[in-house]
C-alpha cells in the first residue's frame, strides 16, 4: 500500500484525488495539506466525504512529505517550483498536476505565467505525464508534470494525424469548449453562477497559456522541422465538469481511412475510446472518468478532418491522469482506482 | 459471486443497477433484459459503458432469469406483478424496485395505480425494503418490494420523531423536490429540457402515488391507532438526480434535542449522517451514492421541527437501496459495491 | 416624462431597474450611481445594453440626486439610511429597495440587521410598497420601502386566507426556494456556478431575516392581537431568477371554497393572476415580469391548505415591484414598462 | 395596425412571435392556428401569456388567413409548401420561418429535405429575410424566407471577410453552438432535460441540413466564380436559447485592420453590435432579443481571422428577424417590437 501526499487540498483538483484514492486498492491518502485550512476536517469542507474520511488539512512540511511514497501537487502555478527541489532531493516521487513543469523552454514559461521560473533545474528531469505518448519514461520519472486539461483533449485528438503525418500541421484548428471547474476554485465575479448558467462564450481567444503546452507536444509528434501552427479558442460552458474539444485539419490527401487510423493507434489504450463510425462523443458520457472518446471524420469529403474528443477536465484532464501516472509509476495495474462508469443521467 | 438478472434495463433506474454493480466485488450481471432494446448492445444505448460492458439486452424469459440467484425488476408498475409469481415459484429471490408490491392493502394499491393488482397472494410475502428499519426481515426474504424514492426520504427524516412520540402525527408536512430523473426515461413533452431548465413548480399537488406508500411506513412507526395525516407536496428541480425533503412536525413539547436523538437512531446505520448541528444538507453531496444526509432542528424554539433529508433519487431513492438490500440478502458486507464518494463538483 | 436617479447600480437589482426602465413610456434614466465603477460605460457591465444606453456611471451627489423626480436605492442594507434624510429633506421621493425602512420597529431591525438604524426617524414615514396591500398610501408616500422578493411571495400568498380569517395563524409554514440572484453580485465561493449547479439546499433555516418583515406583514392582515406564528425555510434553487414559495396552513373549517375567496380577492389587481383550479404555477413563466401566480388548494380536503407561488425575486420581487410604485406615485398607469410577457422556453 | 396571422402556432417559433407581437406598437395577432390545438386557449398551453392574451388556437382556413396583412409560417417544412400557392395567389404576404423557400436550387433542397417540392414555381419569387443584406427587396417582397438560426450567425459572422474578399473562401470553418430550442418542441428522447444537462456534444456533423443554405449565401457575398468550401460543426449546448459560431477563415493577408472592417460594415445595423476590440460575446447578453454581437481577431498575427457571433435562435434566428423583415416590408420603424434589451442574469 502506497503512501499519498496531496500538497493543496482545497481546491478541485485535490478534492479529485481524494475521490478517486478513497477508492484505490493500492494506495491511500495519508496527507492532505492546505495553509489556509489547516486544522480543519476535510468533510467539512467537502460535503461528499461526510463519512467518508477522517482527514484533516496539515501545513505543508517537507520532512513529512517526502515520507510519502509519492507526493501529488495539486496547486497554483509556482508553488510545486518552491517546493519541488527541496523534496526531489530527498528522494521523494512527485507528480505535479500544475503547469510548473509542462514545458521545456524556460523562456516560454516565464512570458507566458509572467514570474521567473523558480526551479529551472529540474526542468529537464520532468516527464510530461501523457501516458498515451510517454508511458515508459513516466514509469521511471521521479517528477512528472501532468498536463493540462485543453492538452490532453487536443494532443489525444490530433496524434493519429500528426503521427502519420497526413496533414498540413500549419493549419490546425482546435475550437475546445470547458466546463467551468478548469478555472478553479475562486471567489471569482466571473465565476458566480448568476454570471455563468443559461449563456455561452469564448474567452482567452488572443492568447490561452495552454497554446504553448499543446504546440509543444504537437511538435514531438511530427518529423523534427515540420511547420506547425495551432489557432486555439477555448469556450466556457455552463457545465461544472467536461471537456469538448472540436478539431479541424487540413487533409494532404483525401479519403483517408481516418476510422481504422484511429482504432489502430488506440487499440491497446485503456483509457481511449474510439467510437464507432457515426457516433459522436459526449462529455457526460466521460464525467468523473477517466477516459477519453474521441470521433473522426472527413465530412463530404471535403479534404478537412474533424476529431470530435471528450474528456472530463478534473479526471482525465487532471486528478485521473495523475493516479494513471502514479499507477504506472508503481507499477499497480494501470486501471486501479478509474474503472467506475460515469454517472448517467448526470447534472 | 452471485449471477444478477436485470429485467427492464432500458431506464435509469436500470442503468443505474449496471452502474453500481459493474464495481460490484461479489456479484455481476449476467441478464439484462429489454423488449424493445433486445439484441443491442448496453454500451450503444448507454454511452457510459463504452468499454465496460460487452452486455446485450436481451428478451426476458423466465427459465433463463430463474436461474440468476435474484432477479431485479426495474419495470414500470405492472410487469413485476405479471412475472413475479412464476419465478417465485421457481425459487428465484427477487428485488422489485416499482411500486408492485409496496402496498400492503391491494384496494389502496388499484386506487392509486388504476388498475387491478396482478398477483395479491404474493403481496403478503414481499418485505418493504427499507433497511433501516427492517433489515432483518429483509435479509430472508424471497420478495423485497424497494422503497420509492419520495418514501425513503420522508420515512427517514420522520423516523426518529416517530420512534420518539414527539410529535402530532396528524400535523406532518413534507414539501419536497426531486430531479427530473424521477420522472423515468420517457419521451414527454414536460420533460424536455427546454421545458425543464431555468424553472421550478410543484406537481401532484391534488395526490401523488407515494402518498399512501408513506403513510403506511409512518403509520408502523407509531402506537397502534395513532392518528396520522401527512400533507406531502412534490416539486420538479431542474436537476437530473437528487432529492431535498423539507419535513415539518409539531413537537408535542418544545426544545427537545433533537439533534442527539437523531444521531442515535443512526448510529449503526452505514448509510445514513446525520449533519452536525448548524450544517444543512445539499443533494449534490450524496449524487450517485447511497448515503442520506439529514439534518434536524427546531427553528427559533416556536414548536415546529423541521427535518431536512437529502439522497439521490436513483441510488438510495431506487438502485442503491436495492443492492443495499441484496447485499443484506445474501450476507454480503452492506456497503459493498456502495462506497464511492460522490463527484464534487458535480454537474 | 419623469427623471429617475439610481443609487447602486451594479447589483442586480441596479441593472434590472435600468432594463425595466428601458422600456417605460413615462420615465427615463437620467443618473446611476457607482462608487466602484465611477465613470466607466453602464454597457461595459453589463453587456446586455450594448446599443441600448450610453449611460455612464458617477459618484453620488445629494444635489444631482434631489434633482431627479424620484430616487431608486438599489444598494445593501445601511446606505439607503445613511443618505435618505438629507435627500428626503430637499423634498426628493424616493423608492428604496433595501431593507432600511421595511420594519416598523428599530430595535428589531437593530437585532437582525446587526447594526445601528441611522435614520430611525423615517421609518415611520415610510410606507411598506405592496400595491396589493397598500396602495393608497404608496401614491402619497414620499419614502417607500419596497417589500424583500421572499416577503412578497409569501404575503400574497397568505394574504386571502389571513384577511377571511379562515386559518390557524400560529401553526403557518413558508417553505420557498429562490433563484441565485437573490443573494446579490458577490464574489462569494458559495456563489459559484461549481458550487450551485446540479444541487439544491436549504439555508438560514435557524433565522432569516425575512421572517420579521414577513410576519410584520402578516400581522396587519390579521385582527389585533391574533396569535401568529410562521415557519420560514429559505432554500436555494439552481436557478438564476425566481421563486416559488409553497404555503401551509391549518384550516378552521375544511372545505371553503378557496378558489374563489383567491380569485375574488386579486379580481382588480393587475399582477396577481390566481390560475384555474388544477394548474400549478412555475417560476419561468414569470420571469423577467412583475407578475405572480398562484395555485390553492386543500389536497384530499384533509384541512391543510396549501398555496403555490411563484415570483421574479429580482422583478415582483425587487425592481418591477419598485417601478409598479413608482407608477402609483405618479399617477402613471400601474403596468406601464412592467407589461412584456416572459421568456419562454427560458434559461 | 397590421394585421398579423401566425400558421403553426404551438413551437417554439410561433409562441416567440406572439411574445413580440404582444409588445409591437404597428401589429397585433388576430389568429393563430394549430390543428392539434385548435379550440385551446393559448395562455393553457404557454403560462406566460397567463393574462395577456385572450388568443384561442383555431384550424388554418385559406379565406381567414388570406384576410391577415401578413401570413408568418411557423411551421415544419413542408406546410408552407402545401399553402403558400393558395394564399399568395389571394393576394395575401407570407413570412415563412420554416426552410421550405430558403434553397434557390429545387434539387438540392429535395436532396437535404427528403421529399418533393411542393411549390418550386415559387422560389423564385422568394426574397431570402436577411435584412442585413437584402433589406431593399425585403421591403417590396410578397414571399419571405427567413434564414434559419445558424445561417444567420454564420452568414453575418463572415460577410465582411467575403465582402472584403481577403480571405481564402475554401477553407472556411463554422465550429457553431446552439440551445436546444433549435431542436423544436417535440418529444423526442434525445431532447429530454435528464439526456441534455450537464452535457456537451456536436451533433449532424457528417451533414447538416443548414449547410447548403449557408452556403448559398456565402457565395453571393463572394466574386462570381470564387472557390468556396465551409467545415460545418454545430453543437448542442445544455441551454434553452442562445446560438455561439465560432468561425475561422484563412486570410490572404496578415495585419489587416479587421476590426475597422466589421464597423464599418455594420454601422448602420440596428441590430448587429460589433464590440470593441478585447471584448468577446456570450449568448446570454441577446437571449430574447433581435440583437446580434460579433468579435473579430487575428490571433498572435498567425494568418486566420477568427469571428465570434452570438444570437438568440429563436428571435434574430427566427422570429425576431421575421418581425424585423415585416417592419421592414411595412414601412414601419425597423426596430419596432425588438428593443428591449436581455434580461440580466439569466437562466
Amino acid at each position: 500500500m502506497i503512501d499519498v501526499a496531496i500538497v493543496g487540498g482545497t481546491g478541485y483538483t485535490g478534492s479529485e484525488l481524494l475521490r478517486l484514492l478513497a477508492g484505490h486498492g493500492g494506495a491511500r491518502v495519508t496527507q492532505i495539506t492546505s495553509r489556509s485550512e489547516s486544522g480543519r476536517k476535510v468533510a467539512e469542507l467537502f460535503p461528499n466525504f461526510w463519512g467518508r474520511t477522517d482527514l484533516v488539512f496539515s501545513e505543508p512540511e517537507a520532512g513529512a512529505l517526502a515520507a510519502a511514497d509519492v507526493v501529488f501537487f495539486a496547486t497554483p502555478h509556482g508553488v510545486a517550483q518552491s517546493m519541488a527541489g527541496d523534496l526531489l532531493e530527498r528522494g521523494a516521487r512527485i507528480i505535479d498536476l500544475s503547469a510548473d513543469f509542462r514545458l521545456r523552454d524556460v523562456a516560454t514559461w516565464e512570458h507566458w505565467y509572467g514570474q521567473p521560473h523558480q526551479a529551472p533545474q529540474w526542468i529537464e528531469a520532468a516527464v510530461y505525464g501523457l501516458p498515451e505518448v510517454a508511458r515508459t519514461a513516466i514509469a521511471k520519472a521521479q517528477l512528472v508534470a501532468c498536463p493540462g486539461c485543453y492538452p490532453t483533449a487536443v494532443q489525444l485528438g490530433f496524434l493519429p494525424l500528426l503521427e502519420a503525418n497526413c496533414v498540413r500541421a500549419d493549419g490546425l484548428i482546435a475550437s475546445a469548449a470547458s466546463g467551468i471547474s478548469g478555472a478553479g476554485r475562486q471567489a471569482k465575479m466571473d465565476l458566480l453562477f448568476a454570471e455563468v448558467t443559461g449563456s455561452f462564450k469564448s474567452y482567452g481567444v488572443g492568447g490561452h497559456r495552454h497554446l504553448p503546452e499543446i504546440e509543444q507536444g504537437l511538435a514531438q509528434m511530427l518529423p523534427a522541422g515540420t511547420p506547425l501552427s495551432l489557432t486555439f479558442v477555448p469556450h466556457l460552458l455552463p457545465i461544472a465538469r467536461g471537456i469538448h474539444a472540436t478539431l479541424f485539419a487540413p487533409l494532404l490527401e483525401s479519403g483517408l481511412d481516418l476510422q481504422t487510423m484511429f482504432e489502430q493507434r488506440y487499440a491497446d489504450e485503456p483509457f481511449v475510446d474510439v467510437l464507432p463510425a457515426g457516433r459522436l462523443p459526449q462529455t457526460r458520457a466521460v464525467a468523473g472518468t477517466n477516459r477519453v472518446q474521441i470521433a473522426v471524420t472527413e465530412p463530404q469529403g471535403r479534404g478537412t478532418a474533424v476529431v470530435l474528443v471528450v474528456e472530463d477536465n478534473l479526471t482525465k484532464g487532471a486528478a485521473g491522469q495523475a493516479v494513471q501516472c502514479m499507477n504506472i509509476m508503481f507499477g499497480i495495474d494501470e486501471a486501479e482506482g478509474l474503472r467506475a462508469p460515469a454517472l448517467l443521467p448526470y447534472g
